[in-house]
């Protein structure tokens, strides 16, 4: 397995798998890899010839008061994750080198990004888009993998994607969680023992809806109020927002009648958490 | 020559060629070719394997007001010019292909996009850099030639390749002009014979202001009253703006030192026209 830092490094290796027809799986991640990364890698794997994971804590992505400073950092034990794996290459880039001096360049996709997430986070999916066009132009993968967690980010990179006529295939790809519901997630390890119990009350809330919904439920409104009314229950619950919305433009629905999108954020003590279902 | 209009047909023939490790030259317009634009075609056709012409009147880099309508269209004319100098592709896309109902994404190149031209045409370059992204990832070239004449357009479309990586040498070709001086652009065309005359003086005062440099002036406030006087001697000139600025950051200088442009927007009768040097 390489490690390559250097952006014109990883670039020529892309450009030379390329040119002798290697297809390249691409796992952009922040590092402190987890088993949902794992999982998109071992997709990478069996899909294509060339398996590249991304490191790289995106500092453009964070808000002023957000966590880049003390976002967890373990490459030591993601190179070994990544190895282990079978992983061809891990980029490794500086933020020197990703936004020298002088950067002035961001992609926006209008509307997606201002809504859930984005509200209380602006300019987060801004930081994202870029960064990921950034590395899709580095790496030139045939193949990129997210995770279905980050829901609306996997809705956003799809929507560039298509609209940029990008030559990467977006794959996303289920939500892994731990055995009690936790939907896994480097924040996690912010978490003491009481916030992590108290945490699952994010799955929960969402399987609540799943079966209010089974049941015939159809009023989105009502069906956040009982999911509000679950998680306010926990001490340390804080809600940042719940929210029903079309799975492909975020919009709010009312009335469940479509493929539509569960999507919530909770604060428990310090760590803001997210987690969604997509209901069929 | 092929005329290729479908973006996924282009899309598959530049990864053909690209996976036969040929190289691409790329000459992205409007069309209404004229010299400026086989300048580039020539360069392209020396420097690389294959030339790709796009031609797409690109519709959100014009304003409301704008003269998009109108733009002048020679699809005719231009295959016959492009078969000529050994055209490989041409790409003509339509609108709806380029942009489809719901389109979301835009790039925009902070600061550099907001001075000058920008100005007085708000969201021209958030027009520019987008379609140009949207077009380099579907022909993917090795190289892409713009013209002089765009200055402000040939410092932003570098600046946005540099900041997002993308895997595209930029090549910025001189300005070509009528004898008189009249740098040729596809406006040109909307110019009576009186207004054309007239148009000389955009050439004439970017001359005066060299010859003044030459001669040791470096105070710019005093240059640009010269030009100014110049242009204002013509009835139907109305100056838009004339400045004096560093060629990197497009920041405004007072004193000439070192490299700077010297870039102007004149209306002439209903015609909004630019033109510019580079100081060394």
């Amino acid at each position: 397995m390489k490690i390559i830092r250097s952006i014109e490094k990883m670039s020529d290796f892309s450009k030379t798998l390329m040119r002798k027809g290697k297809s390249i799986g691409f796992v952009p991640t922040m590092g402190a890899l987890h088993e949902g990364h794992l999982s998109l890698i071992r997709k990478a794997r069996t899909d294509t010839d060339w398996v590249v994971v991304s490191i790289f804590v995106n500092p453009i992505q964070f808000g002023p008061r957000e966590d880049f400073k003390k976002y967890p950092r373990s490459l030591k034990q993601d190179t070994r994750l990544c190895s282990k794996e079978g992983v061809d290459v891990i980029f490794y880039p500086d933020t020197k080198q990703m936004y020298p001096a002088g950067y002035k360049t961001y992609l926006t996709v209008q509307e997606l990004s201002d809504c859930l997430c984005g509200k209380s986070r602006p300019g987060h999916f801004k930081g994202v888009t870029t960064v990921i066009m950034k590395l899709f132009n580095i790496v030139r993968p045939d193949i990129a993998y997210f995770g279905q967690k980050d829901a609306q980010q996997a809705i956003i990179i799809k929507k560039m994607a298509a609209d940029l006529n990008t030559p990467v295939r977006i794959r996303i790809m289920p939500t892994i969680r731990e055995r009690e519901g936790l939907a896994l997630s480097s924040r996690n390890i912010y978490l003491n023992t009481e916030e992590r119990k108290e945490a699952l009350v994010l799955s929960q809330s969402l399987k609540l809806a799943k079966r209010l919904i089974r049941a015939g439920r159809t009023d989105a409104a009502w069906i956040i109020r009982n999911m509000r009314r679950l998680i306010l229950e926990k001490k340390k619950a804080r809600i940042n927002y719940i929210a029903i919305v079309d799975a492909e433009n975020l919009k709010p629905i009312s009335r469940i009648t479509d493929r539509c999108l569960i999507a919530l954020a909770v604060w428990v003590g310090k760590t803001r958490l997210i987690d969604n279902i997509i209901i069929d």
